[in-house]
């Protein structure tokens, strides 16, 4: 097929090439695929990588190094150690780190929680307002936006851009309505377009001044050290930009070993100012007694440090970069050049983003589906599932082999082009 | 010293007496003890028992005969193998449990604050109610009322019996106020009294004609295997009883594997109808992906079933039997008679309860502070911490060894009649 912008062709040539391309997908439709791109679950072989992890600690005497004795009750907020890695991780100190369960997800659903029922630093309770907006910049993690929807809380898009939120609109938003309580970022290789926040974007919001006094900037950094490449996306330190700002309890940042270690097995942190932490400790202590300890300290003596983990992610990326790379060359290949997508090249994290032709994403999702490949449900990546271009597709490229990757992502060239070609020639 | 009530002495005899005790009260001071009987926990050899569990799971093959991958995200509800162990457990269908983390106290504490948030299957949200109570047995545990505490959720206390709360008090409460929406159980074993629900109250609370649409039992089956002696106290099973009279929606049920495997690393659970699993799981799905399943896995490969449960919970018994025994045959030998104090004889749980002479408590648990021994905090098992007759003790003698708890509940007899004597010579 010659590359050829579908935007300048005559009907006529369309309709040939609608009839060509017909033809591949019904090849494609005859193989009976049955394949998954639709979730960022880490591959099997990924997971085997930490199977040592299984056994770092295997006798009673591999805890009594550690007091308070990690089987037994206590340790709220997590043990030092591990407190030292995530603090580390995320440049903060350990005083500003609390660490969780096994989902950095649970504890953003609990610390907006906590906001509906007791609010934020002695602000009024969430639940007690007449109203309550987050901003939502979008395409984004369709888990932030549903937490928004358990709490009944209005999602305001907010529209990416290549370096960041679109940061006029958030300025505008965060300064001028008090309702706007919060803002949903994954900063890093962000979920899902893989493009990181710049420097001015950062600042951009460690120096706002929000007209609610509980204004927070949940700062998922769910892909801090998740690179694929050696010469990683560099992110600016929020809360020490916002500290410079005098700012330093608008942010919560988040983060987990979910996709270094174990995704149902890991261990989850939250970092944010001392009088953050503070507070949420005071709740946090009516909630629990203390997370796994036993498994914090199996992740402590298992990476040891920092270096540990970013030693272990490179194998991750050994895995991870081709599967990017069969889909981000198959969607050079077939699709650039013919004015009908546009997405992005990441550098980390575990998504790209693809926008088709507006208003042919569902179309695509469809036709993906009739041909036995699963992806993320249209519209997931904007509130309310309501894509308001229906432009925008996530690829999750992790879980399937290079070689249904190869496939899948053929295919999927093969349906943008279709979906194009029939709205093009109605 | 004599077995003469103290009630029946001359005040003469009970200035001799009181300089008798404060000379052995002396005596125990300059020994500098340091004991600490104040949590229910396991001692560290009982966490050695578990020591198997470690690696039970110790290969990646060792997790391949379970799908979908224990290692991966999913699994909201925990695994079938999981599930099956606490449905025998609890004498309920797989249907009606839900796994979760590693405490019951959590999912207590979400149980509250989903209900707070929205409402019990379609009832108002707490939140939006102008007010709520709670009834709270007394003395009972301090956790539980904590968590009313921290909703600011209004606390009645309905005293404790010799066979469970006082049930005129509670149907008089549930059935003519909408505003009582919850009441905290520990029917087996109850802390701090140890002792085991009657099937009489049991029936009177499934019977329960609640004024409130969306009250519910919140029945802590804390210590449901957690038996001292082969002969264990029975106890009716409350969500068949509830079903019985159309009312299965109208009781939680909780339990854990803190005190069999370990406090700090087990797996919990909660039993109910299958309409408050759905509703249960609609909001759950919005908090996690899942608990985590490894752990879960651990669990089941180490006790495989409720008969491997059973076995393990006889060697904790060895363990702890003969440390309620000290006890207890310390105040039998020291107190029978003096007509200062009652307690309770439990088979089973974590806990005595000591009711010394009214108005001296908090001064013995002064003198045993003073002493170099922590005892739960005064007052604890009472709602707002206040006990208002001061009068109960909680005595948990598990963690200490035995010799330590020889000299702790010596000492403690000899502060009780102290206690006693300073009161009645005034």
């Amino acid at each position: 097929m010659e590359k050829v912008s579908y935007t300048s062709i005559s009907k006529n040539e369309a309709l040939s090439l609608r009839a060509e391309v017909e033809k591949k997908y019904a090849d494609y439709v005859a193989q009976n695929l049955k394949l998954d791109m639709s979730r960022g679950k880490p591959a099997p072989n990924q997971l085997d990588m930490s199977e040592d992890l299984f056994t770092v600690i295997s006798k009673n005497s591999d805890v009594s190094d550690v007091t308070p004795d990690v089987r037994n009750y206590g340790g709220l907020d997590g043990i030092p150690e591990m407190k030292a890695i995530f603090a580390d991780m995320l440049g903060v100190k350990t005083s500003e780190v609390i660490i969780g369960g096994n989902a950095s997800l649970t504890m953003m659903f609990d610390m907006v929680s906590r906001s509906v029922t007791h609010g934020v630093l002695g602000s009024t309770p969430w639940c007690k307002l007449p109203k309550v907006k987050f901003l939502c910049p979008s395409p984004g993690y369709d888990r932030h936006f549903t937490i928004c929807e358990c709490f009944g809380i209005e999602m305001i898009t907010i529209p990416m851009k290549s370096d960041g939120p679109d940061m006029d609109k958030v300025k505008e938003y965060v300064e001028n309505d008090p309702a706007v309580k919060g803002i949903w970022c994954v900063p890093k290789y962000q979920n899902p377009t893989g493009i990181t926040f710049s420097d001015e974007v950062v600042k951009k919001f460690a120096s706002l001044k929000p007209a609610a006094e509980d204004f927070r900037i949940f700062w998922d950094n769910a892909y801090c050290v998740h690179d694929l490449y050696e010469e990683e996306d560099q992110l600016l330190n929020i809360l020490d930009e916002c500290r410079k700002n005098g700012n330093e309890d608008m942010c919560y940042i988040f983060a987990s070993t979910s996709k270094i270690s174990f995704p149902g097995a890991g261990v989850a942190a939250m970092a944010m100012s001392e009088k953050n932490i503070a507070f949420t400790k005071k709740i946090l202590a009516f909630q629990m007694i203390g997370p796994d300890k036993i498994n914090q300290l199996r992740h402590v003596k298992y990476f040891k440090n920092l270096d540990g983990i970013r030693a272990h992610m490179k194998k991750h990326a050994q895995i991870l970069a081709p599967k990017f790379e069969i889909v981000l060359d198959t969607l050079t290949r077939e699709l650039e050049g013919l004015g009908v997508a546009n997405w992005t090249a990441p550098r980390g994290g575990y998504f790209i983003s693809l926008d088709v032709m507006p208003g042919t994403a569902k179309r695509v999702h469809k036709l993906m589906a009739e041909a036995g490949v699963v992806m993320t449900g249209c519209g997931a990546t904007f509130p309310y599932g309501n894509d308001p271009d229906d432009t925008n597709l996530r690829i999750a490229p992790s879980y399937p082999s290079v070689a249904e990757l190869k496939t899948a992502s053929e295919l999927l060239c093969v349906c943008v082009k279709l979906a194009a070609l029939e709205k093009i020639t109605g």
